[in-house]
């Protein structure tokens, strides 16, 4: 089974980096869209249209199952691609909100991530599908991903901004913070800081692996092979940063090629 | 005559309208590719590949002369486009050098712009070209757009990262400061404020409008109609906050249509 997994960028290595650790036999084949990234600031016609894009390079290639790595592209392409694809598309939102959910002493949910991921309201309404009494507060942050890309991880501005943001979710005193952005888990530490040590901080990727690993058993597909899977990594562009970035999220040496998924 | 302009995005505008406000009567397309947004921080192939794409569909709409309104495409893809297509190329690095060139008070130079404008070192090349005694300090600033296409024109963070980035220019003593984004003249005033009054601050806008009005003259092509020229705008994502950068970087109330130059 290859495991097909697209980003707009890098962000989307800490949700392939949480499959391989969970699942280290199958075979994986990434793709960040880095010659369009950032997806978050973009409109939902033209997110969605990338999106299919992604999952066609992916097809092409082998892939046999989708993992949309990008909450941006999740929160609004996850309908489109299962109407439109004949193959099991999982996504990033669900799972950390059905974790979310099943918790009984969470009363009071912060979600931050990108304009378009939080315009989507896709948070909000997998949490209220299974506890409408559960209160969710959504900021979008749109300065967070490009101060990671820039690799700004612990300055004072970065700082500066992660409080600014998540200011209003202080006054609302969450209990529970979701980060609706793969980039996010990179600053967790700055987030968590700023948020309070009180705040539990979830990222998806832990949880979108699980739900993967429970699918497979499921569908009794449990691959049990002492030996690594094959790794892929394909970018539509290979920019300055991007081999230092996807280091340090991958936490270990990776091979990139160069791939398009325009107008595929 | 038909004048065709194209933008990474909507920095871009501050050319346009620079051109508008010196030769009105001339018809100006615009085309602004915020679907692929920004260009600063992707490699030097991509960007090329881009502003060809972007000049076919300028042409295909009519264009009959094109100006690249970004210092990222004019800094690595000039001469690509001079060979490639039969009509006048113009560019904002060449007008801003040959003016700060020109100025023989002009001794210590700062250049700030994106990742790929300072690393192509079009700017410190061309004002060496002519004066090869002006020193010239370049500093990349990437976060710039983004804070920018953010709004965060005046807010204390935006202070904070421009007093930064610009930190070692001061250490420098320089003159003059280039403007080497078509963005940052959106926040000229904290600019000039974190670099110092006695620094005299420069953008290409209005430097690139007096080369393309000598141009006309030199060909004998000038048009004094009373009448104002056509002026059509596209983007290829029409994005949330769209509306309200282009006018208040326009100064009026512009119509957009979206176009798409991906793959032409």
């Amino acid at each position: 089974m290859k495991i097909g997994i697209f980003d707009s960028g890098l962000g989307g290595l800490t949700v392939a980096r949480a499959i391989v650790d969970t699942m280290p036999a199958y075979d994986i084949i990434y793709f960040g869209d880095t010659a369009r990234t950032p997806y978050g600031s973009k409109s939902r016609e033209t997110v969605i249209q990338y999106a299919c894009e992604n999952t066609e390079l992916l097809i092409q290639k082998g892939a046999e199952l989708i993992v949309m790595a990008c909450n941006t592209a999740a929160s609004v392409a996850t309908d489109v691609l299962r109407k439109k694809y004949n193959l099991p598309i999982f996504e990033v939102i669900t799972p950390a909100a059905s974790l979310v959910a099943s918790f009984k002493t969470i009363r009071r949910v912060g979600i931050i991530g990108t304009r378009a991921t939080i315009n989507s309201n896709a948070y909000t309404e997998q949490i209220a599908k299974h506890r409408p009494d559960i209160k969710v507060y959504a900021i979008p942050c749109p300065l967070l991903v490009p101060l990671v890309e820039e690799g700004w991880i612990d300055k004072p501005e970065t700082r500066m901004i992660v409080k600014k943001y998540l200011h209003p979710l202080k006054v609302r005193q969450i209990d529970t913070l979701i980060l609706a952005c793969t980039h996010y888990p990179i600053i967790k530490p700055v987030i968590q800081k700023k948020i309070g040590r009180r705040v539990t901080v979830i990222d998806s990727a832990q949880a979108v692996a699980q739900q993967l690993l429970h699918h497979f058993r499921d569908i009794n597909h449990i691959c049990t092979n002492e030996t690594q899977g094959n790794y892929q990594f394909y970018v539509s562009d290979i920019t300055p940063h991007f081999e230092k970035i996807a280091q340090s999220i991958f936490k270990r040496k990776i091979p990139l090629a160069v791939a398009s998924s325009a107008n595929f």
